[in-house]
């Protein structure tokens, strides 16, 4: 992995992804004492970062490979990612997913013709049922995280932030499967001028957190949070680049994740789903403990997706 | 009134008020069938586009005028806008609001340092506490929608959306007091090809399609709306204006102006809140009834504002 892989892949995918804003508030600066670059992938098509990994990865693929479609198992925005991906490429998606993810990201797989799979929420389940299903149609599995081309799909977004504001001193990102904030820390390391990648992490789901202090991949003790995204867990793939450039994880409790959310959505008038809010609820904690390290630097925050049950809200 | 005079404001509010992005959607222009340019006002200073007319209008006052203040009367985004604008300017707000203004315009009201008066949620009841301030303390009487100053000054957020596509065939635009819309026309006279201005307006409170139609003034018959911006009526200045440069008004149901806003929050992951809805809602509907108008031609859509209580969501 070198610096020309991230800049291959962001030419390689630029025809099938926007260009997504970056965006601030001048009331959130002033409430931070830094000042806040918010990369906008809520506005990415399918409503999150994922089709930039889901469309290298296809991408990646040779016309043999292509021939059967691909499958994989996602909680919601990888799924719709390959779907769309899939179908602007024209071929076939089949997708695991967990019968507890959000109702509003199964109708968008149906809407981008892909082909629905349920399971039971836990990674075994979905493992297993992406498997059989890659051995009975021939279709090409796809992980949501621990695939090194869609790592470097998923950094690209941090290398867009990062071409607009070179001279960010630290990006927070939200840690679910770990391919977003491996491929932002390797962005980070490339492009950015020492510039400092943090995850953020429900209390809830801190397998990351664990798993960097103890050396080797943890699995999560429990997945009771709002962010489902993040309820996922590190790969062998992913956590060593983790490892070698993420500075540290900070963890969150479900009323922050909240209350960063509700914060977003009323200062900013936009929209972005629990797991983006947890990489935001962890800046306001880390700048509460440090407020000096944050004074008056530029801080960039991925913010992953916009993809929310209206029904759902939680507030 | 020229086209010096918008350029004029324009330049005079630029160091109070944000040049607001122009956003679009695949998802929608696709299922319309058109290129529909939105204007997000809802990104604007206090949320809303009322900064502009409330900044030219406090900036056109001379010393003597500001020393005492101003005094205004607003459902809630004017009165945001003329807290907000008096404050950056150093004089004294007074706000006059109706007992209904959602809790979250009251905050911000609040926040912005302006001094609030309750009211009952009558224009009457509205006009004459506002008066009796105005007598009681000095202030200058700024009139939301029916003052030159106020109609130029909000008409600069459709300048800059022509400034950006100059070649748009429609402007549509919520009506709700007259001086969005007004403005509004006056830039798109000025400042497009042949552009021409329709308005959206809720049938619940449908004052200004029954004005366009009787030739004077009328009143509403309910003010039973979701789109709590749009309660108020024409006035004297703005009238003439919109019988001169607007087209015409489309009159929309509650449920077709829940059904944009929530379109709008799930394709686009922006917050507007329900009057600026009725301005979608409205090309829906006119696209719905003459396919043929709009086809393939680009429509903009003044995003008005993204003032909404999240504890009070129609979904």
């Amino acid at each position: 992995m070198d610096k020309k892989a991230l800049t291959d892949c962001h030419n390689r995918i630029a025809p099938f992804v926007h260009g997504t804003a970056v965006l601030t508030s001048t009331l959130i600066n002033e409430s931070l004492g830094c000042k806040v670059f918010f990369k906008c992938e809520n506005f990415q098509r399918a409503g999150a970062y994922k089709i930039r990994g889901a469309t290298n990865a296809i991408l990646e693929l040779n016309e043999a490979q292509r021939k059967n479609g691909v499958v994989t198992h996602s909680s919601g925005n990888f799924a719709q990612a390959v779907s769309l991906a899939a179908k602007s490429i024209g071929i076939t998606a089949h997708i695991v997913m967990p019968t507890s993810a959000p109702k509003v990201k199964k109708e968008g797989v149906i809407a981008y013709g892909g082909h629905i799979y349920e399971c039971e929420p836990t990674v075994e389940a979905r493992q297993s049922m992406a498997d059989r299903i890659a051995a009975e149609t021939g279709a090409v599995f796809l992980h949501p995280s621990n695939d090194l081309n869609v790592i470097i799909g998923q950094g690209t977004a941090a290398l867009e932030l990062l071409a607009e504001q070179p001279d960010l001193s630290f990006i927070f990102c939200p840690v679910g499967g770990g391919g977003l904030i491996a491929g932002s820390s390797l962005s980070a390391k490339y492009f950015g001028q020492d510039c400092k990648v943090i995850g953020g992490e429900p209390f809830e789901a801190d397998d990351a957190y664990r798993s960097l202090i103890s050396g080797k991949i943890e699995g999560n003790e429990t997945i009771n949070t709002i962010a489902d995204g993040l309820r996922t867990t590190l790969g062998d793939i992913n956590f060593p680049i983790i490892q070698d450039n993420v500075s540290k994880i900070v963890r969150v409790t479900e009323a922050e994740i909240v209350l960063a959310m509700r914060l977003v959505w009323e200062r900013m008038k936009i929209i972005i789903e629990p797991s983006s809010a947890v990489a935001f609820a962890a800046l306001i904690k880390d700048n509460q403990g440090n407020p000096l390290e944050f004074q008056n630097k530029k801080v960039g925050i991925i913010i992953s997706g916009g993809n929310v049950d209206l029904n759902q809200l939680p507030f």
